[in-house]
């Protein structure tokens, strides 16, 4: 309480740093971008981030800070102010560089490489997501690590959203399972300012949204005058401190561009101001209008504190974590050794090793064996499924539910999250999870319904977060269920997305294998497909070999044709060359590729070795042929939906068997008979850009 | 009111022919299946169809029928026993070839194959969404067609849903904008059963509904015994019909499994009941244990009515249309024609055509010219945007809103909709849009986000509707907004999805192209990637060459390479061509490929004319190369994510300039020189299944 004329010259400030105040330099050539929500949020964000925001700016990684999320990220010039003006290493010349190639200050905000950035938003719906998995996340390590007189973690989550956020189905999914768990450490910040791109929110978004939050299980608050009163501000946020079992959200209303001639407007949503209307915001805000990125110096030093208080804070974290070593030693290495996102030495050696003798096992079932032999040594997995737990085996047997003690139904030590049947929601409330930095997530769901989670997929990928989407039912080999389930498409499209691992394990070493580069990649999600039919344990499959993405799991001397396969198909394949070299004395390689992405960063001359030149080849895999042109001379797969039956049926329908792959294999060498030493896809004319 | 044993034995006899059954009997091999719901919905599945519901069994195209959507799909056969019973051509030996192998009876309804599903569900969230579409469409029939004295549409839509599908955010964003949209033809009955597949809802889902649904406007009913008080459940259908101003749902409290050893429990949602259990079920319903597949005759009566009664309402309707032929025929024609989904003669002459020496416009400019020009000819064209109308340019500029009247914004006539930022909702919308018969629904946002929609997309690929995505923003090319904007994996992600167009067109006159195939393929919906930025009018395209997916934009005599590309980098390869023949004194065709869908649907000597053997080629697209494998030898894509900046500057960053393309296109030419009469990728030593 008790603002000042400061405060005000603060709030102006921020609002000035804009991005539209580039239009009148003529050095500055950003042409675009979001004034609306900026000014209008101004006010919120002086209140939050200078009374409330507990931070080291010098230390944007320090375990316990408070977590900020513009899930409205078109804003972000919002945020770049503030981490400039609140001392982050962000620098006027950053703030400069908005929207140009290679800045630390782009379109929307991103994780990976701007300083105090937590997670990568802009996609609306997708922030306010990551921010109920940061709370998540928080409540876990305070019940995992915290103990008497040393609470390591009790940090806040502070999310701002605008109408597009709550408009997408996603951040429904989210708010109703935070509710659910009953997250009081999430503190969301609803910017009601009833304008969106198509103008007033009232043609499409009349609903009542705090009714709505109310009936998810949130406390709802409202301020009505969020240009102006501070006070009622701060008030609300304290109210939603109080509040413990209860995640919260503010329903702050604003004015769109408060100060500009198009205040109110959609027209100051997404284009940038006018010269004029920026000369005049200078003068009405007591800026001299011929200056630009001016911080004056009473504003400096009001948020300047900060730097020397977040050190303070740190400080005394650090001595309470020095003392908390001492009398928890075992828990103190664990959680320094989660935050450098170091495994434990040794973990590897938990993973399961098969022989051709072992029996024949659905590869869900197999990876239900890998997180039982690994969770123990690797207490920062957590996981969970979208409500499919009995398909995806994604549950340990000891596992202890991720819920509310009051729920009777576990607690937040739990590492198992029930969450529902909400895949985008799961997602991006992964993104969060991986990103508060003591927690290696996995979700399941059908492969087929990762695809509701794109939106999310591709900002794991994006923000280079570690998580694993246990995608089970891979393909029409899931039968009864039929083309709605069975996927065709999805291999192909997640294929093609960068930084994104697609596995497709053909059996039990290749299911380790899968979980082995998974978890060591620091910076890359997996979607691990998995079969709901059991699949042999194949001769020639070892660990060592299947994670390079690519491997020969068959050679031969003086092979006629390499049969090039994944998951479910590859024991096919195998049955194929044993015909064809019984019946039609054709000598066939194998190959199985069970990771495209991994298989690619290998070296040219490894990946010869597997698909050399001199011998034609062929793919098999029961969905989309797209990309593997890459690899083989000709594909057999399904370039349509796929039936309804049981799966021996729906494989013999397409002809997925060993003779339907050897007549396609006989075609193949005929075809390349008159090529001279054929040559192999691996050889290309020049390097792609990466 | 008043119902009696006859009833009871009706809804006895839905609850046995569910799927389970099938066990008892050992020529029947479907060991799968999801009893709960049958069982536990049939009730008021019996109360709404025998009460209720308006439909003509032996015609499910009739225009004004009631429309029943299981949004809940899994639990299908509940609907193909309701097929069977009241009348429709759906035989006992379809219901026991239940999810077998090219039966009409698949694991998840199917629109296309199976007379009186209306839209293909499973998926959850979907169907709800199709509801909220085809209630839409009623309402714009109404409004467009009905007359004084001729009331042509005034149907339902109902639709069951589970506790799953409230779940999903689909639902959330269609519901909603049901609400806003005031859509009082709407329906719903939420089987409140308290389970989902990893166990009681309790773990994951104990928000309000009731109240979430009033917050979106809708009216909420409750009956507390869905288990037995038909008289309850038809009283709350009455009072939902009564509400004219808001859509309705009624909140059902079922017990799933009802009649089952493990009735109310997740034991029986999603396995086949055991032996005993039909057994003992068969005993408690009076009926034989040792017989399977019966209708008893009373229920045959009960039901055989609807046959004729139906008829008599087409009847009677027909009827009420020749006389509405007499006072409007231009109306009646028009109806007719649309339900037969022809477009009127000569309506291509609308679409504009392009020289070289016209401006060079943005596609997503050409996009808006060719709806300005046809949408007074296509009335049935019924568009908008997720709230990007002035990005996405999907308005003409006399367009009225698709609005409740008492917004003051627009009325039911109108023939724009405001989705509000709700991509996943849009694209589940069209599809019911487009079921209804009357409408061809398009919707735009920008191409990244339609991945939000994947759901939905496949869903209308699947089940083979008309509809169009205006995609715009369609690449780094979009420029500041950065890589969280920038597709990269959209494009070669629905081009792997069967029986779904994605047109990438270069100009005006492929744009023409695009809307042309788009609108006269009744089966195929369609993904139109557009530009941001401004594209030159090309020398030799034309949309009689473009409507083929593929061709010869510029040949040459001797060329030495073929430089293949699509949307806003075929301009580029023009440049670049020149650039090689000056400077390098190398000849150079182009080939424009605008849809591969298209391409790979014409003869192989066509194809092979496109891109002939013993010229390398060369794919230029700013995007994932997967998939140009299957056209060229070598690719120039960007298998990395983009970035933030003016788009030239991004383009150039990432060498898509007639340099860059000229670079790679002398490595192309040096890599092949070797290899005599190089085999164009057109070949191929076997056809693909289809």
């Amino acid at each position: 309480m008790g603002y000042t004329e400061v405060d005000q010259k603060a709030i102006n400030t921020i609002r000035l740093l804009a991005p539209w105040r580039l239009q009148v330099d003529a050095t500055f050539k950003s042409n675009s971008g979001h004034p609306g929500a900026p000014m209008g949020m101004a006010p919120i964000a002086h209140v939050l981030w200078d009374k409330f925001m507990r931070f080291n700016p010098k230390n944007p990684h320090w375990l316990n800070r408070d977590r900020f999320v513009l899930s409205n990220g078109h804003g972000c010039m919002l945020q770049y102010a503030l981490l400039h003006l609140f001392g982050y290493e962000l620098s006027i010349d950053d703030l400069k560089a908005f929207r140009t190639v290679d800045s630390i200050t782009p379109g929307h905000p991103e994780a990976h490489d701007t300083p105090g950035i937590e997670v990568t938003t802009g996609p609306l719906g997708q922030g306010i997501c990551n921010a109920v998995g940061l709370a998540m996340a928080q409540a876990h390590t305070a019940a995992t690590f915290n103990k008497p007189g040393f609470t390591l973690s009790d940090n806040y989550t502070y999310c701002f959203l605008g109408d597009g956020c709550l408009m997408e189905g996603v951040s429904g999914e989210a708010s109703s399972l935070a509710g659910h768990l009953q997250l009081g450490n999430l503190i969301c910040i609803y910017d009601d300012n009833h304008i969106s791109i198509d103008g007033d929110t009232n043609v499409a978004f009349t609903e009542d949204v705090a009714k709505r939050y109310e009936a998810y299980g949130w406390h709802v608050e409202v301020v009505d005058n969020g240009d102006h009163d501070l006070e009622a501000m701060e008030a609300a946020i304290k109210k939603c401190q109080a509040v413990k079992d209860k995640p919260s959200i503010i329903k702050l209303r604003t004015t769109i561009g408060f100060g500009s001639l198009q205040e109110g407007t959609h027209g100051v949503h997404g284009s940038p101001l006018k010269a004029d209307d920026i000369k005049q915001l200078k003068q009405k805000f007591g800026f001299n209008p011929e200056e630009s990125f001016v911080v004056p110096k009473e504003v400096s030093e009001l948020y300047g504190r900060h730097s020397s208080e977040g050190a303070a804070h740190e400080e005394e974290w650090n001595k309470l974590f020095a003392k908390y070593a001492e009398s928890y030693p075992k828990e103190a290495a664990d959680l320094q050794r989660r935050l450098k996102g170091e495994l434990p030495e040794g973990w590897e050696k938990h993973l399961p090793v098969y022989s051709p003798s072992d029996a024949a096992i659905a590869s869900r079932k197999l990876s239900e064996t890998v997180l039982s032999k690994i969770e123990g040594v690797l207490p920062e997995l957590l996981g969970g499924s979208a409500d499919l737990t009995g398909s995806n085996l994604t549950r340990w047997k000891e596992a202890v539910d991720f819920q509310p003690k009051a729920t009777g139904l576990g607690d937040y030590s739990g590492r198992y999250v029930r969450y529902g049947v909400r895949e985008h929601g799961m997602g991006a409330i992964m993104n969060g999870l991986a990103a508060y930095g003591t927690i290696i997530p996995y979700g399941g769901t059908f492969l087929n319904f990762v695809s509701y989670a794109a939106g999310a997929v591709r900002l794991s990928a994006l923000s280079r977060v570690r998580l694993i989407w246990v995608a089970t039912h891979d393909s029409i080999g899931l039968g009864e269920d039929g083309p709605t389930h069975q996927p065709i498409e999805t291999l192909a499209h997640f294929r093609a997305l960068p930084n994104c691992m697609v596995w497709r394990p053909a059996d039990g070493n290749e299911t380790s294998a899968a979980y082995y580069v998974a978890l060591t990649s620091k910076q890359t999600p997996s979607i691990v497909a998995l079969s709901r039919q059991n699949l042999p344990q194949l001769e020639g499959s070892i660990i060592e070999k299947a994670i390079k993405g690519g491997y020969v799991l068959q050679e031969v001397e003086g092979a006629q044709i390499t049969l090039v396969s994944t998951g479910s198909e590859v024991s096919i394949a195998v049955e194929a060359a044993k015909v064809l070299l019984e019946k039609h004395n054709v000598k066939a390689r194998i190959v199985s590729i069970p990771c495209f992405e991994v298989f690619d960063a290998q070296s040219k001359e490894y990946r010869l070795s597997v698909l050399p030149d001199g011998v034609p080849s062929l793919s098999i895999e029961v969905m989309s042929t797209m990309g593997w042109e890459r690899y083989t001379h000709e594909q057999f797969g399904l370039n349509r939906f796929g039936a309804s039956g049981a799966y021996k049926d729906v494989y013999k329908k397409f002809e997925f068997t060993p003779e339907g792959i050897t007549k396609r294999a006989l075609l193949t060498i005929d075809f390349w008979k008159d090529v001279p030493n054929v040559r192999s896809p691996i050889n290309r004319a020049f390097q792609q850009l990466i």
